[in-house]
């Protein structure tokens, strides 16, 4: 490891838990710095004071190392473990002080600082709903069985690599959504018709197409030079799967250049999904 | 919907994005007042002044529905978008704002403002990484395969049910970590071996275990009655396996009170893993 030239900087994530929250928002934060390389280092579970000194010496490590402080997104709910914490000598970044405390005075109430509340099965039933979540995204992934379609919160359908897996896993992951999902195969679009199971659950259908082109990459890299992947197919069933999918008052959006982040947001937000109390 | 008592507010995600960052902070936060229900709305992309206008009208009606202001955390980037919905009538967290603005300062650069430049698939080779990590830890699971362990990151191992098929899915979703897995099974204890693909790797396991009452509760939940599920076979196979990775030197942690972010964040750490630089 080198020391970090100027448009090099380190960035040190520290949490009393698993530093996600620190973590994800410092990634945002700091996207807005395109010029600017970030080497991250996490600091995770930094729940005791013993611990505390420890990482303290980490980050006056890392300033002696680079020659300058590195920016730390901390996230420690403990006034004494981050109080020993800022001791170091880093640029920091308080993401709870910050927020708590306006909030405190919102809200009227002092908050509870009590340590590790995120990102832990604290929550049990929220956290049970994801996992009973990701067993049914799998067990209901690629059309393999038509059971207990009537416990999914939707039913993705789509053309084979139109995104339909990940988005699913994605859904049940971060939102505890159950999503089934189907694909519409060159059999259904001769019938003319969706997959015989989906009809009784139309409301809960959503589709995912993709550009002919961008599938036939990625069909390519499975099963080079099949028919299968051609441009000529793709853009075969492509088509076929749009006309149905309009034909039956499918919603769908195009994957193409969306992440499963952005696909996930929106099919929450079209079928009225996931807007938990909490 | 009532209208929300004393102990319940409202709580807004605006973003010009997928709005997940503004999320997981502010359950961060939010977690930290334990004697309120929050009930949450999501504005996502809200990337146009058309879209900001209705943003503020959405928050207004909230705020004049609920008789008071919604808590709002807002990661809006483009100073004319968020101006005008800051002109909302809500109590505003401005997770950009107040941490871009003294980052200019250290960085000595000025940031980009530019929108969407998290949750998308701007960073091209990132996201395709977590997508191709998605897809082995789907090829891998269950050791379905011995094929291609080289290109594994991590090696997850551990007795049926202990936790590893969700904890591969969210290193690949997360963090883009190849990650396999391997069921340790009756047979293996008798042969007193690991499984037979395993030991030239040996540097990538890393072992799940469970406590044998969880284990037999979730084992219960699938074959209710069996032999599989009982508690003395639960204990039996935990007690081997934790026997074989101790032997084996294998290093693992117990499942059993972890989330499976809280694993992750372990074995990231563990493995030295994922310290990317971007």
């Amino acid at each position: 490891m080198n020391a970090p030239t100027v448009s090099e900087r380190t960035v040190v994530f520290v949490s009393d838990g698993t530093g996600i929250t620190a973590e994800t928002l410092g990634h945002s934060v700091l996207a807005q710095f395109e010029s600017i390389r970030f080497r991250q280092i996490r600091i995770p579970f930094i729940d005791s004071e013993v611990k505390a000194i420890s990482a303290r010496q980490k980050i006056d490590d890392i300033a002696s190392y680079d020659g300058r402080k590195p920016i730390v997104f901390s996230t420690l709910v403990n006034t004494n473990i981050n109080s020993v914490v800022k001791q170091a000598n880093g640029v920091f970044m308080d993401l709870f002080l910050t927020f708590v405390e306006p909030l405190e005075a919102e809200l009227g109430v002092k908050s509870t600082h009590r340590i590790g509340r995120s990102h832990t099965i604290s929550n049990n039933d929220q956290y049970k709903n994801r996992i009973e979540a990701i067993n049914y995204a799998l067990t209901h992934d690629d059309g393999q069985t038509d059971k207990d379609l009537a416990g999914a919160d939707v039913i993705l359908v789509g053309v084979s690599r139109s995104g339909k897996t990940p988005t699913s896993l994605y859904l049940a992951m971060q939102y505890g959504v159950k999503a089934a999902n189907y694909p519409l195969i060159p059999e259904d679009f001769e019938r003319g018709r969706l997959p015989a199971a989906l009809p009784p659950y139309k409301a809960k259908l959503f589709g995912l197409s993709i550009s002919p082109e961008r599938l036939c990459e990625i069909r390519n890299e499975r099963r080079p030079g099949s028919v299968y992947a051609s441009l000529e197919n793709c853009k075969k069933e492509v088509k076929a799967a749009e006309m149905m999918m309009r034909r039956e008052g499918v919603a769908w959006l195009s994957s193409t250049s969306k992440s499963i982040e952005e696909i996930s947001t929106t099919i929450l937000q079209q079928l009225d999904l996931g807007q938990a109390i909490y």
